[in-house]
């Protein structure tokens, strides 16, 4: 029994009145007013107040008395424009209700663990378990929508760029450079395991050494990571590959596909190009790789004033070649001795660093935290070194260089929340570029590929690969969203020869990379194009449109922390039969 | 270095005659003539014949001498009309050609191990090996792009219906019902494993649970099969799914989607509805649930006419409940004897037949192959109950039913392909309806769901589910087109009820039941909306769009028919590291 809907319940307006409507639906609230019975009912569209009057239908009236919360109804009726003092305009289909003559009861519902409405404090576990229930409330709801919303508008600037879709294989080859590879045994190759994609880098690049010129596609990705407190182990990826372009191309690309994303999902306008700063630059400027530009709060490099201080603090540590960086917070000179002490325990505690000191530029006196040590002169130096105004606060931290910049990258950003100096209206784009190629990883002894390792050297750089190939910038960029990285890519290497160097720098031994990366090496022999492009964060950018705390709350169906879906009890154990076929069993220390 | 391109191979028209223009490309055909050099440039878009003469630039002329067959390069120069006997109509940019100033090699190429030419005869594990160079030739450039045009006018169409594009999980819970799971071991929940899904089926119900009303997603499914012909692990399906539905909506939504699809990529015009056939009436019509129905051949059922013949193979197939069935082949009464012997053959060797028999309608005899036992007036009798014409044909089979008319429909199939009745040049769609709920399985002795267990009973039947279970139509449904199989779905069953009667008659236990499907179970519990849905397999719709043989000509990175892929050498063994991580190891029995 199908009572096929006219209209859904969004959609009934004044002009509406008098027809003759069938809604589908779900009971949102039930309302008995003496004997006339009121519901709201619910789909994906909206709500639409629904009446049963014995005036209207007598049957449908009693059959109503039955219904509860979460019933799911089709209902016949006539609309109706509500009285003047009944009409809602919060609703959108408040000025009108369908007045029943007919109810038919698809599904009754239990009361549900917790209440079908936005604003629910119910602790998280209990609501991934109940998803179905979640799912139903207007944020989540909102949330898969704009998701939604997104894919289209991504996927039509592609298409509209001449992109093609291509999908690349889940079941690929294990290369552990990076994070760990989920693994899937093969029955039909008894000892062969199949990895899932981290990317589908490789992929890509052979799709640009056959020839698609422009590939674009929206994929899932996996990483078998330790837990971390937002992390997904499965995560959607926008990923983009291009032939025969430079950085350029990959800008213009990705800047005209955030604004399209933005406009059509937001309605907010985008202004491209999007500002650029080198990895370099913004370690300085902010202590970030990822910058929250919608704030000022500018680093101020103050080792040279202070080098010669008679406050070792300062002296030794620029002498050791560590920094004394600070920023100004605009007439925040201000706060009181209490809660600079709370901010400098904080500092200390949350961000690891030995002090913070300060400075009030204030009418009446310039305070200085360590006023007992510095002479007031070369206070005076960094305030003008500074530019602050009358009524400002510089927060001024010392130590090793990088180590110093980030912590007062943290202390920016901590401040900034603290006072609200984020205009959270603003979407912010930043690009930074020339990342560093290798990273130096102190436990091992050996450089790893910042960003992976086909990405290209910078060509001014090349001649620094064996001499000094920590200081080799990488054609590498990062696009940055309100601090959040929200893609990262590279030109890549083209040549074989470049990329059995790169493997050399790597550790990477001829065999090893034959084995891992032969065919890749072998496809560069018989005519590579340059290329180069970029991975998008689909999941970040949802959750960052959506304004969401969690990534959790724009994936339909995400697993916890303990990458579990509880909903359905996943992973869980499997009968032995089917490990028998796959060839493998489990390690005897775990207890079946 | 980068020369940007400021035109693509496939652009330049006479109208571009003297502009100055940059290509990239790689060297298709290179020929010298005498001193000048020509060369086909290739890319995505097209090929542009471009030319080097001392005269134009002596320094590029001597260059290009280099260059050979997939050499990657950028060139500039000047757009220049051919000579009237140089035009080449077959090419699109054959009314010019490139006459060039400067030339940069990108990328020099070995030779190739086979051809990058439309047409060649190489095998399929050298070209699979060699992915990269075999997707550079046409066919499979026109397939990936036929592919992603596949990709964009499905999605536009959704989009345009106001489905929801929801990602479903890819690391799943194993529920081993069906085909066999791909597993995937977990990390952080030792002796505990993921599956990959089969298909989203779950996960699509549960959002309508949800109240997400209409869901697509174009999604990767995996099955561990066993090696058939043109099965690959993963594989791609368009998964729908809508709520308050009946058939009717998902016939229509169905439709919409392939006409948008046919017009967007072929042009042609597809007409709606589509017709629609009981599985009952399609078994009984042309032995195949996925009639190709581009050729007629119609079964005719002699059974009553022979039951009382004298001829055993008739009357005693009759009277065991079995049939004798046949088709009328137009024109065909003057297939020479020596003919019809090779086909009985076939029929014996390839459709396991125990014998064909046949009758020629000419118009100086009615011949029949088994006139020695069966009166002239039976055939005479079969001949007009057959409606077959003077010089017509008629094939008959004599066997069990069903086993009988699924032979026959291969018969069918073989004459259709021998004597090339199928017209090519249609699409033929077709709804095959009512599929029975049930499949008997005689080596397990029990009932398996023919579509999945989520499938409704047909309304009329519920009341043969205990007594006949065998007999119970399911509201199932196949999209067939030109003999394939292109979608399949259902109405599901939406009440807690019937879904446990449905467990119940598949022999699923109660706590069976609750340990794999519980938390459906439970969200039926909570309100659940009639839906319905269907899948339709992405992959064989593109290959059937673009006449290709196989599925792997219309996948990117295919794997063979070892579920391998040669190319990057895949599935191999991983580190015992990485076991121990998942703590699993190999079976003892497995050599390292």
């Amino acid at each position: 029994m199908l009572l096929r809907r006219t209209h859904t319940c969004g959609e009934l307006r004044e002009k509406d009145v008098d027809t003759q409507v069938t809604l589908n639906g779900w009971v949102n609230i039930r309302r008995d007013l003496g004997g006339v019975i009121f519901i709201d009912l619910r789909d994906r569209y909206g709500l639409t107040q629904v009446v049963f009057s014995p005036q209207d239908n007598e049957k449908a009236h009693a059959e109503a008395d039955e219904l509860r919360n979460e019933y799911v109804v089709g209902i016949r009726g006539t609309v109706r424009k509500r009285d003047p003092e009944n009409i809602n305009p919060k609703m959108d289909t408040g000025e009108i209700e369908v007045r029943v003559d007919e109810l038919y009861i698809y599904s009754r519902a239990k009361t549900p663990p917790f209440e079908i409405k936005d604003d629910i404090q119910t602790n998280e576990e209990v609501r991934l378990k109940h998803r179905y229930l979640d799912l139903r409330r207007g944020p989540l709801q909102r949330n898969l929508m704009l998701r939604s919303h997104v894919y289209r508008a991504v996927r039509n600037y592609f298409y509209d760029h001449d992109f093609a879709e291509v999908e690349t294989p889940v079941l690929m080859r294990s290369t552990p450079e990076g994070a760990r590879d989920y693994l899937v045994p093969s029955r039909v190759n008894p000892g062969r395991f199949y990895a899932l994609p981290q990317s589908p880098q490789i992929y890509k690049q052979t799709l640009m050494i056959s020839g698609m010129d422009r590939y674009f596609q929206i994929v899932k990705c996996f990483r078998d990571e330790d837990l971390r407190a937002d992390r997904q182990p499965e995560f959607t990826q926008i990923d983009v590959e291009m032939s025969f372009v430079d950085e350029e191309s990959i800008y213009e690309m990705a800047e005209g596909m955030m604004k399209r994303i933005l406009e059509e999902t937001t309605g907010k306008a985008v202004s491209v190009p999007f500002p650029r700063m080198s990895y370099q630059q913004a370690i300085e400027t902010y202590g970030s790789d990822k910058p929250d530009t919608r704030f000022d709060l500018r680093f101020v490099d103050f080792s040279d004033i202070v080098k010669d201080s008679e406050f070792r603090v300062f002296s030794k540590t620029v002498a050791d070649g560590g920094k004394v960086v600070g920023f100004v917070a605009p007439g925040f000179g201000t706060l009181g001795r209490g809660i600079m002490d709370r901010l400098t325990k904080k500092v200390q505690q949350e961000i690891g660093a030995g002090g913070l000191i300060y400075m009030k530029n204030n009418e009446d006196e310039l305070y200085s935290s360590v006023s007992k040590f510095v002479k007031e002169e070369t206070s005076r130096a960094m305030v003008d070194a500074s530019g602050a105004q009358t009524g400002d606060l510089i927060l001024i931290l010392a130590g090793k260089s990088p180590h110093v910049l980030h912590q007062l990258g943290d202390l920016r950003l901590m401040f900034a929340k603290e006072y609200e100096l984020i205009d959270e209206s603003r979407n912010d784009f930043l690009w930074v570029t020339d990342f560093p190629l290798l990273e130096f990883n102190e436990d091992d002894g050996r450089y790893y590929a910042m960003h992976h390792p086909f990405t290209s050297p910078h060509p001014e750089d090349t001649g620094l690969m064996d001499s000094e190939p920590g200081k080799v910038r990488a054609r590498a960029y990062d696009l940055v969203m309100n601090g959040s990285e929200i893609g990262g890519g590279s030109i890549r290497i083209h040549d074989m020869e470049t990329q059995k160097r790169m493997f050399g720098l790597l550790g990477i031994e001829e065999d090893e990379a034959r084995e891992k990366f032969g065919f890749l090496l072998d496809a560069f022999g018989y005519g590579a194009p340059p290329h180069g492009g970029i991975a998008f964060g689909l999941d970040r950018i949802v959750m960052l449109l959506a304004g969401a705390k969690s990534l959790r709350d724009v994936i339909a169906f995400p697993k916890n922390q303990r990458a579990q879906s509880t909903m359905d009890n996943c992973p869980d154990e499997v009968e032995k039969s089917q490990l028998d076929e796959l060839y493998i069993q489990l390690k005897p220390v775990i207890k079946k």
